[in-house]
């Protein structure tokens, strides 16, 4: 050998922060008037009681050890005890239904799950589904009354007689650390499982100028939950360079989001355009703007344009997308503009980065093909499904769920179709499963739907493919009117017209309804409304 | 498997930028008046002929292959070329005596040299120190007349026929990638050996934000030169995340550098005090200052407090310090300044921050420790040798040189003295061997030219142990005087008593001589004092 043998596991990623960011705070809203503030010295040595009270637990290497949290300190510490004792952290989507978490928790074969008190009448409800767990750890000072017959005890007791130093172990780095389960707009749940290795490469990937750009100097606030791909990864990034964490918990409200960007003076924030544009709203009655804010990411789904110049132009906060998936770590692609762009209007700046879903990130490579395999032109107008490939993304699911996503030639098929352009950005066009294919041509309902929320007067707008005898699909909008205003079927079609939509593109039914169904991360749910309006 | 295994190794950092990058420059100064500039397409395109070129000359996988080159662009494309063909990439210091090039040369068995035309008599120099050299590549379009028996050839005619694609190898992680000497102030050079997979692991790492922070929307000017530990790793981050790269090659003459800054504007820069002395006096003299520079990285030693305040105060340009070693990769620590010092004064920040070689980098694990092995707090003033830890710092040097550098717990001992402090920074007190041992007490040698070098009218001091028969060893200090001040040996005296240093601390004899004598990578060279002064 000629460099250390060093594996690249959560030690690596966790042992700096309490040493060398000893002061450095971690501030939790913990209820709707009242933080939570500790250091990382305090973290450190939590955390390692944890690691000591899951060895008293009696579980085993590789044993699954699953939350069901929102973003906190507690969860954070659980982040790192479970991977760092070489137990698999399986993060549950408190969103999803009892018979998904159901299914999730005895696929992964969870022993023990770590719940947020409130969140204990979702256990209550899964009931006999929670066989194969030997105990609920309640994440605070007490248990609450509840029917769970598996063993219930409190964090805080669990952890109180612990030791504050836990050896550190050596953990091979193809060890898995965690597993998260996909949303499954079609199908069961399949499951990511991240290595030791593959977690440390996301997380400095994570933290690079090419990435989220986080580092000692900043304070990270990912509004994603810790529930979903990991929060993007940011938990992990922010301890790996000892920066400060400020986390929502529960309290997802658009004021308690501005306060926590305004007096923690956050640097770093991440969420889906949902919540940004509720933040937007609040965000204009404040007189006092968040003093330190560096950028907002943004990811999920493709943000309309009318929420990026929101942010750009109303309040100069500088809005970056991002793209990626559960099965990508999830970070994949990352929207920053390039030098030679430093001086383009920010029109510009909008057309041609802020509406991409980005550049791959250090370590992905993407390709665009056709449906024979063919590589296709980043010409800026051709779509391509899309592939990514490199150390971070999966080469299989969990028990071998999925098979026939992965190429024959090690790439991993994302299920979306995109456009690639000159400069080297692509833009998500549409999952390939809701393209809209009309007599031989295709309309992407995701570009549709953008074109309809810049409408004044729209909330919302979710563009499906209805089956059609002559045409083979057709186009169908349907459209969230904002309160007080009024959009009819007629200024839809006239509005995409007046944008240069062609004729046969526009939809051939327009519904106006009252909400659009959502999936459990948020995302438009249009299995819903094909079901409903095919 | 759960992740794809995808070796991490230089294709993966080659790869994207002349694909997503394809139109953002690199641009090099070839001449006082004269800059070279080309896009990453074009680098992708030769780099890759490079490659074939390689290959055509005969050359197995791991052979040595040599540069003896400037910062440049075509530089740049055998630091990629070289590794990706498998090969070693071996770079060699031009300010090395002929005997330790031929020393070198011998030692790492290079089979091909890759050499600037002006640097060719150098080689000629060297003469039968070549006689493992097959072939020397002169780094143009044609080939200067020469005295070297080798073959010689211009590098535009070697590649100018061949294929600007080629076949990715499958390369494993663990494969070596560079080879990089040690300038050695004491006994041989020795060599590190950089893999392809603690190269990737340094190239992330350097693009973080708790790294050098280099993202597609900066512009890097390494002052440090490429044939000295990789330019810090600059290049490689550079292309990785797709910056522009500026190369200032054989001028490092303030007003071009001043210039390259301005016109080209650099956002990220780094280089030793030295360069960052002449480049402050040059700003000084222009209207107009670099546009867009977010920070300038100062390392190789500890630069003079008076440097950074300038910098600071007089042109508002933040100045971080990073510390590291060839058998680091180099990059191992960097001082940014936390979030909690947002609102500190530029005083408190050099006092505490900037005067500091830095909290580790993201995988670098630090600890000091006393004679006997113990840990020595972080207190401040506790002084201890300083070992690290990490998958970027070597193991070994080649061919076992160097053995008793490495603990049998894993650490690499830097020959560093180093104080911690609470906030989790460290700083260079001493090399081990220029710690002053005077009546059981430490002197740091650092520590005194610093407060030296602050004097008005002095240019450089470097202060060395002088062997007592009664203390063990005194300091002695060596004082440059600028041209037309007058600085006497009791102002020196006095002007350390004002700062605060103890009587028994103080010199007993101050030497003002012409210049310091300096090693090939410009430090101090103080064993030339101890033989001279001793």
């Amino acid at each position: 050998m000629a460099m250390m043998d060093v594996p690249l596991n959560s030690w690596l990623i966790f042992e700096n922060a309490p040493k060398h960011a000893a002061g450095t705070e971690i501030v939790s809203q913990t209820g709707p008037d009242t933080l939570h503030r500790y250091t990382y010295a305090d973290f450190g040595k939590r955390t390692q009681q944890l690691m000591h009270a899951l060895d008293r637990l009696g579980l085993e290497p590789q044993d699954r050890v699953a939350t069901l949290a929102w973003n906190g300190y507690r969860h954070l510490e659980c982040y790192f005890a479970i991977p760092c004792t070489e137990r698999v952290l399986h993060t549950l989507n408190l969103r999803l239904s009892p018979e998904d978490l159901t299914y999730i928790i005895g696929h992964a074969d969870d022993r023990v799950i770590l719940a947020d008190p409130d969140l204990l009448p979702i256990l209550e409800k899964i009931g006999e589904g929670l066989k194969s767990v030997k105990t609920v750890v309640v994440l605070g000072d007490s248990v609450p009354d509840h029917s769970l017959s598996t063993d219930v005890v409190a964090y805080e007791d669990l952890i109180a007689d612990e030791s504050e130093s836990y050896p550190r172990p050596d953990i091979d780095e193809q060890t898995p650390l965690g597993i998260c389960y996909t949303s499954g707009t079609t199908g069961r749940p399949k499951a990511a499982v991240y290595t030791h290795r593959s977690n440390y490469l996301h997380t400095i990937m994570a933290s690079s100028g090419a990435g989220l750009s986080i580092g000692p100097s900043d304070c990270t606030l990912p509004i994603v939950p810790m529930f979903h791909a990991n929060a993007w990864g940011i938990p992990f990034a922010a301890t790996a360079v000892g920066a400060k964490q400020v986390f929502a918990g529960a309290h997802l409200d658009p004021k308690t989001v501005v306060d926590l960007l305004t007096n923690e003076a956050v640097t770093v924030s991440a969420g889906v355009p949902t919540i940004w544009m509720m933040v937007a709203d609040e965000l204009a009655t404040r007189d006092t703007k968040p003093p330190a804010l560096r950028h907002l990411v943004c990811g999920g789904s493709q943000p309309p344009r009318a929420l990026m110049e929101r942010y750009v132009n109303e309040f100069g906060i500088p809005f970056v997308q991002a793209w990626g998936m559960t099965e990508t770590s999830p970070l994949a692609s990352i929207a920053w503009p390039k030098h030679k762009m430093r001086d383009w209007s920010d029109e510009q700046l909008t057309d041609n980065v802020r509406t991409r879903a980005g550049l791959p990130v250090p370590g992905v490579e993407v390709t665009l093909r056709d449906e024979s395999g063919n590589g296709v032109p980043w010409d800026g107008t051709s779509l391509g499904n899309l592939f990514v490939r490199g150390p971070f993304i999966i080469d299989s699911y969990l028990k071998g769920d999925g098979a026939e996503q992965f190429t024959e030639d090690g790439w991993f098929a994302t299920g979306d179709v995109a456009i690639g352009d000159p400069d080297g950005y692509f833009v998500i066009a549409d999952r390939t499963k809701d393209l809209i294919k009309s007599g031989g041509e295709w309309i992407s309902s995701v570009d549709m739907e953008g074109a309809i929320m810049a409408m004044p007067g729209v909330d919302e707008a979710a563009v499906v493919a209805i089956p059609d005898e002559k045409w083979q699909e057709r186009p169908l909008a349907c459209v969230v009117v904002r309160e007080g205003a009024s959009v009819t079927v007629d200024d839809v079609k006239a509005h995409l017209e007046g944008r240069g939509w062609a004729r046969w593109q526009l939809p051939d039914r327009v519904e106006i309804i009252e909400a659009i169904p959502k999936t459990g991360v948020g995302k438009f749910d249009k299995k819903v409304l094909r079901s409903q309006f095919g």
